[in-house]
């Protein structure tokens, strides 16, 4: 039998940092899930660290995540409590907090505690610890999902806003489906994994676990807001701001679902239909080159990556065989440990070859659409097969850090009375992209961002204002879109200018900024956010007499945007008057 | 006793092909070095084939490396011609040619036969092959370096024009070196490895011998000239398009030069004093994660790459133990066939810190020079000690592709005798930086390019024309020469345009076209090349009134240049007699 989970904190009304903290202990104390916290903060601690950041806010300071209570999961270091990766005789006492913490803190997030994991993060099912298998929030009888099992559970109860995950072959999404919440697994090298212990070190992810798309989005934009470390890929410089207006997303053909029973197939063409239903153009692929290397990860030597990580803690008999480790885990493990370096190098050679099939088969495409995970297993069913159903949830899953793409999983609806999920999966550094299309997905509305923090999980843009043939709906628009342009909004020009009506095709205005004393006009235009790489073959690809220069706007800004050649404006008849291209095309029409 | 290598051949007169094709024949039967040979075409083919060429030039086709022959090593396809990698029980014949040969032959070069290497390109000696130990061109009793010996022996004796290395550890660089030729090693990806008998996969290169950078760079840019296939990577929009005008080259605190003798020693510091005398800052920093590195590969579990390309063959004993096999190769690769997954998977995480640390060090710097080999060992030695004198050799190469950089060898001056070389070390994708700082250390004119071609190796560019600041020597050239932009050359508008004299500080024109049918100037400004992502920043701060468009040119050309709002100009003094910026400044500084 179901019960409700507590309906997710909202972060719109804002309660006081104090407020907030106490109502996670309340609710902690409250709730039935104990087993999904390894340890929690002293509450006088946790208190004074949010009666000083009210003082701050009171003072007038602005944080982004100000007044936001969070769990992270015990295989990331908050100084001041253990790291445990899930195993008493591993724990250690870090000095400081991972840089990914350091960052929320620093953004005004109040910690409360670790969160229960499958041990060494090795585990999608949630039940590997000795800290108690972690029974989903909906339902005491299945699992939560792991690895991050009790991060998600926190969130999905409510007891905190949001929590940090970490991600390796699925661990950040699998759970939050089984709670019905949203995950975000952002590009590799995007978060520091400093101060994380490491699971497979060439594909570990920290990710965000929240209620919503907007916040989890929100969060990761914190995570990644920073210097880029040793193991960190900065931002390139072509990466996509938006999904288009009328994205394309790839389903798998039917060969790709077998992992499905009936009533899960149907939940996931629900969510297609639904997708379509939104104006998203759908398209069957073979996803074949995705399920080979989501058995890679198991299948072949990169369970290497686990050994090389803790194997040498588990192979010592003093500190292998001490209670607390979880025999599957051990066993995975240690195993790993016997495979050779040239089948490592073997299959590094097999993924990228998989990696450029599986990039070919969503040639076209914005992103991938999948199921979560197959099945949603009982703590019995787990029992019975700890190995093998473990193996079956990641099949959705496994593949998306080997092959080097982000990925966003949201709630999509019911299935057998329980919550079920889709993962949207774009590619490398095409966060935003798998951003927007969750919340499509979801019907959130993008939540107004602070403007004291970095924005959702994205790329940095440079503006471009737009006055014609560029602006939504118009003929050249596609220029803008098609490079992952972002509309920001309508915006109008300061009264200096003046428009004329270019003659060719297609018709476009000229933009002229009028001499100083001269009468002008304050025109309308679109502001557009472009990835830096866009302007130059933007520019490049210009007509005369066009060209792009600074725009003064009515609220004092200065940005790049279209301006017209004087010798070609001199003929032109001014449209000024209409105030906007399209005032000037509605008059002309009608 | 050490004898003179003839001439290389110069491309600058180009004969004929079959004439080309005669010569090679006879200078490869008349040379003392017929091991550096596996294969050689039959005579009546490759005239055939030379012919075919003449004739489809003579009908007026402008191929970029029409009449040119060259060497193809032997681990890499050329159809109509075994395969060996240097061991006779491996070969095949393969049905088609490599891309890499294939972009080559449709450039018009003439494919004369295979050349010797090191067995499977394991080693840095050249003379691990049942085909023959290969001397150096230069001195009979010293080795030719390896693996890619006969490619380096060929082109140093003029047999051939060019010819095609492979390079894993350092095999294109250090027989350039001992031979006294340039050796380029593109970044990883850009010329295709298909076709290609695998070193170590995930860190193998096609690289080029040739007398000449400019040569070298010219048929590197054929190879990398065409799509991006599975272990590809296209040019990112950010590759530079040059060195800066006063380069930063880093060279070695002498603690990283104690594989140096003195004579080594003497003479990599006067090719250093000779960079510093053409006007390069050189700065000594700490190279100790680079030579870190070097170690990683042979001493760490990477090796094992080698065993999954050729270990099931060496360790089979109906073809391992056959006769033909090397037995240094064999003992090498077969004992890295025992190493473990997880010590590579280890290996990897401390790879990437050192790449970050390296990368690091080269913080603020353009390239890394570096001897290519710490010595010139004699024939005699590496019989003696054949694992150890050809580990030491690669103490300055062996990193290169592990770290993710591109580099080129050259010629640079003598050391006892024998040529002496260095390598300049560009990160990845800075190719074009390696190259330029190669042509200023060789004093080579940049040969004129042949406008059938893609030109020499490196990434794609966006024209550019300026006229005020941004000109060579002025105030703001910085902001093209710091992101890799290029000079082009000289330019005049087509004569429609007037140049003004703006306000302010520093002192810029402003650049309008006049009505059409108004008298006008041909206006002098340079023209450059920026790397697509240069352009959107630097459109993001270009001060009003200037902005970017279309500027037509005197001969016809329309490209992105500055131009001046019209509202700026009413009041600014007309310049447009004075023919350009030079000549207004030159006028009123006077």
């Amino acid at each position: 039998m179901r019960t409700t989970p507590a309906p997710p904190s909202t972060t719109r009304s804002r309660p006081g940092a104090v407020e907030r903290a106490r109502l996670a202990l309340r609710l902690l104390a409250a709730g039935d899930r104990p087993e999904a916290w390894i340890a929690v903060r002293e509450e006088a601690e946790l208190l004074a660290e949010a009666e000083a950041l009210d003082a701050r806010l009171a003072a007038g300071e602005t944080l982004p995540l100000a007044g936001l209570v969070c769990g992270v999961k015990d295989n990331i270091d908050v100084a001041g409590l253990p790291t445990t990766a899930g195993c008493p005789g591993y724990a250690y006492r870090p000095e400081r907090d991972a840089p990914a913490v350091a960052r929320l803190r620093a953004a005004g997030a109040l910690v409360v505690g670790k969160t229960s994991l499958d041990q060494f993060a090795t585990g999608l099912v949630g039940t590997r610890s000795p800290y108690g298998a972690v029974r989903s929030a909906g339902d005491p009888e299945r699992v939560s999902g792991g690895s991050s099992s009790g991060s998600a559970v926190a969130v999905a109860l409510g007891v905190v806003d949001f929590a940090l995950g970490t991600d390796t072959a699925g661990s950040g999404r699998v759970p939050a489906a089984f709670q019905g919440i949203v995950g975000v697994k952002p590009t590799l090298g995007l978060v520091p994994t400093a101060g994380v212990v490491p699971a497979a070190r060439s594909f570990d992810c920290v990710t965000v676990l929240a209620p919503t798309v907007s916040l989890a989005q929100r969060v990761a934009g914190v995570l990644a807001d920073g210097p880029v470390g040793a193991d960190g890929r900065p931002w390139p410089a072509d990466a996509p701001l938006a999904a288009p207006p009328v994205p394309v997303v790839a389903v798998p053909e039917p060969a790709g679902l077998t992992a499905l029973d009936a009533d899960w197939l149907a939940a996931f063409e629900a969510a297609v239909r639904r997708l379509e239903a939104l104006g998203v153009t759908v398209r069957k692929v073979d996803i074949g080159p995705f399920l080979a290397a989501a058995e890679l990860l198991y299948g072949g030597a990169f369970a290497a990556e686990r050994y090389a990580a803790v194997g040498a803690f588990l192979d010592d008999p003093a500190t292998g065989r001490a209670p607390g480790v979880d025999p599957s885990v051990r066993s995975v493990i240690t195993a790993a440990g016997r495979l050779p370096a040239h089948r490592y190098a073997a299959d590094l050679a097999t993924l990228r070859e998989l990696r450029h099939a599986a990039l070919s088969r969503l040639a076209g495409c914005d992103a991938l659409l999948l199921p979560t995970a197959p099945e949603h297993p009982t703590l019995a069913e787990v029992a019975a097969d700890p190995i093998g159903v473990n193996s079956r949830l990641g099949v959705f899953t496994n593949f998306v850090n080997l092959l080097d793409l982000s990925a966003v999983a949201v709630p999509a609806g019911e299935v057998a009375g329980g919550p079920f999920g889709v993962t949207v999966i774009a590619r490398a550094f095409a966060d935003r992209v798998a951003g927007d299309l969750a919340l499509l997905l979801t019907g959130e509305p993008a939540e107004p961002v602070d403007p004291a923090g970095p924005g959702p999980l994205g790329p940095p843009g440079l503006p471009l204002v737009v006055f014609g043939a560029h602006l939504s709906g118009e003929p050249l628009n596609h220029q803008l879109t098609s490079v992952g342009g972002r509309l920001l909004g309508p915006v109008r020009t300061a009264p200096e200018y003046r428009m004329v009506a270019l003659p060719g095709e297609p018709a476009r205005p000229g933009l002229l900024r009028v001499a100083p004393g001269a009468p002008g006009h304050a025109l309308g235009g679109e502001l557009w956010a472009l990835p830096p790489a866009a302007l130059g073959p933007f520019l490049a690809g210009l007509p005369a007499p066009l060209a792009l220069g600074r725009v003064l706007l009515a609220d004092g800004r200065e940005v790049t945007g279209f301006l017209c050649e004087p010798h070609a404006a001199a003929a032109a008849p001014d449209i000024s008057e209409h105030g906007d291209w399209r005032g000037y095309q509605a008059a002309t029409r009608g």
